[in-house]
């Protein structure tokens, strides 16, 4: 897959909504928010893996998730995040970012990568929590 | 788990073996190399989350994450690279890297967490692999 048809490129993702820009990269949270908080991020050019981006991107992108993850933490104090990027057919690297709640889904374990649509929640409900989100980042 | 229960600070992982000292962090080869090249990447402290560790040593560990990657990619030439950090229960904030092969195991999904040894090879074929990365390094 190349950058003329990759969501991410084509800004035509349709399983998360944008939070915000980053550095170098695009934070997004995922419709599932089976784990409250959960969110994709996704660097900006269309490579595969951390050493195909320049050194200084990818430090950037590392600092980004950072700062992501800290964000996180402080909205919904989840008692862990996880952290997940495969994309073996997907070429354009992201990592999810899953906030883990003690006795809430998949906890001590990895993560369900199912993102079709596992527990949306209401608009108001959603955007609340990108505010939360943005307020921290 | 502080650190005086934990295997990566007491230094007596025993699913894994060490391949190299990193920056900020240490670079192991999991015993269980039915992702061939399939290695941990352990943060040096005793932290949970990347926010715990100060910035620059996040920087650090970032950059080895690059250059782990790198050798393993120049080693073994998989299709893909896959990274998780989990750890709800183990809170020592370590990478898997787990080179993944085009109709090889878990291919197009996330790789198999189970650490339990699923392939073991021999001796001489693990030694020969860790020579293999280190070349890299």
């Amino acid at each position: 897959m190349d950058a003329s048809e990759c969501r991410y490129c084509q800004d035509t993702v349709d399983w998360a909504e944008k939070v915000a820009d980053l550095s170098a990269s695009t934070l997004y949270l995922t419709k599932d928010q089976s784990n409250k908080g959960r969110c994709i991020l996704a660097v900006k050019g269309h490579h595969g893996e951390p050493f195909q981006l320049p050194d200084q991107e990818w430090a950037a992108f590392s600092a980004d998730l950072r700062r992501a993850a800290k964000a996180l933490n402080s909205a919904f104090k989840p008692d862990k995040i996880n952290y997940g990027a495969y994309g073996d057919t997907y070429p354009h690297f992201h990592f999810h970012i899953v906030p883990k709640y003690r006795g809430g889904k998949s906890w001590g374990g990895p993560f369900d990568m199912n993102l079709a649509p596992q527990r949306t929640v209401p608009d108001a409900e959603f955007e609340s929590i990108i505010a939360e989100i943005k307020k921290y980042l």
